[in-house]
């Protein structure tokens, strides 16, 4: 169960009304965790991985392991049909690079990130934390923890 | 912009609570266009269809346009890998069938379907017409159409 932050548990009801429930909600308490692959990791075994981990969006990492790439489901299936050595193609070919990638951090808000999936038309953004030297990845925020963010909204003020 | 039902705008605020709002959201004020295709249609034909049209899952009629199948992103991932003759496997033979789909209707409201989609693990669900003869797909409900919506419900509320 994720931490229920930002009020007290009363009883019956929450101390806050949904508007504010809502406003504050954090990337860090809905995040899902990353699942990352090396850049010379080929389209063949980043497909593997990505069902192995259920997930519908991979993230690319140098060898610092910070982020150069993503790679969703509909990068994958565009590359699978008509390629027949999909195990000679590295991922950092077909990859989306900095600095195309939107990202978001632990605190902002979930509406930010609604926002972002919504206006950029993708499915999922990487957390990420500037380590000074680069990006480090540390969470995956998608339309499924949203969704989940939904419901949990409602069940929170038992509507 | 979609009709903005269940409440009348009274200069600067809504007169429902945030709750009300949430509660009274359906799939009919929500949905978007399904795209579907014949069940003897090629996984390859498939594919393309599903690019051209930029969706995630395709569904799948019989010669009546009743639903017969689905088909998602990752279930065409999965075939695509390691087959080279995508133009001959028929869709039929991949899809998941009626009784296993999972759908809503016009009715439903969008909490109903978010919890639909995240315990099934599914992205998409058909939104259905029970002609008596069969169900017609009159639409679709994604995780994406609920990030929308999550916005729209901080959005009239000038959250």
């Amino acid at each position: 169960a994720r931490p229920r932050v930002g009020y007290f548990y009363s009883g019956k009801k929450p101390v806050q009304s949904v508007a504010d429930s809502m406003i504050g909600m954090k990337v860090r308490d809905f995040q899902s965790i990353p699942v990352v692959v090396a850049e010379h990791v080929s389209v063949y075994d980043a497909i593997c991985h990505m069902f192995l981990e259920d997930v519908g969006t991979l993230f690319v990492v140098d060898e610092s392991l910070h982020l150069t790439g993503v790679l969703s489901r509909k990068d994958l299936l565009r590359t699978s049909i008509g390629n027949t050595d999909l195990d000679k193609i590295p991922v950092h070919v077909i990859m989306t690079r900095m600095p195309n990638i939107t990202y978001c951090e632990k605190q902002d808000t979930l509406l930010q990130v609604a926002k972002k999936l919504m206006n950029k038309q993708i499915d999922s953004l990487p957390v990420v934390h500037d380590s000074g030297n680069g990006l480090e990845v540390v969470g995956r925020m998608t339309k499924t923890n949203i969704t989940a963010a939904f419901i949990s909204l409602a069940d929170d003020h038992e509507l």
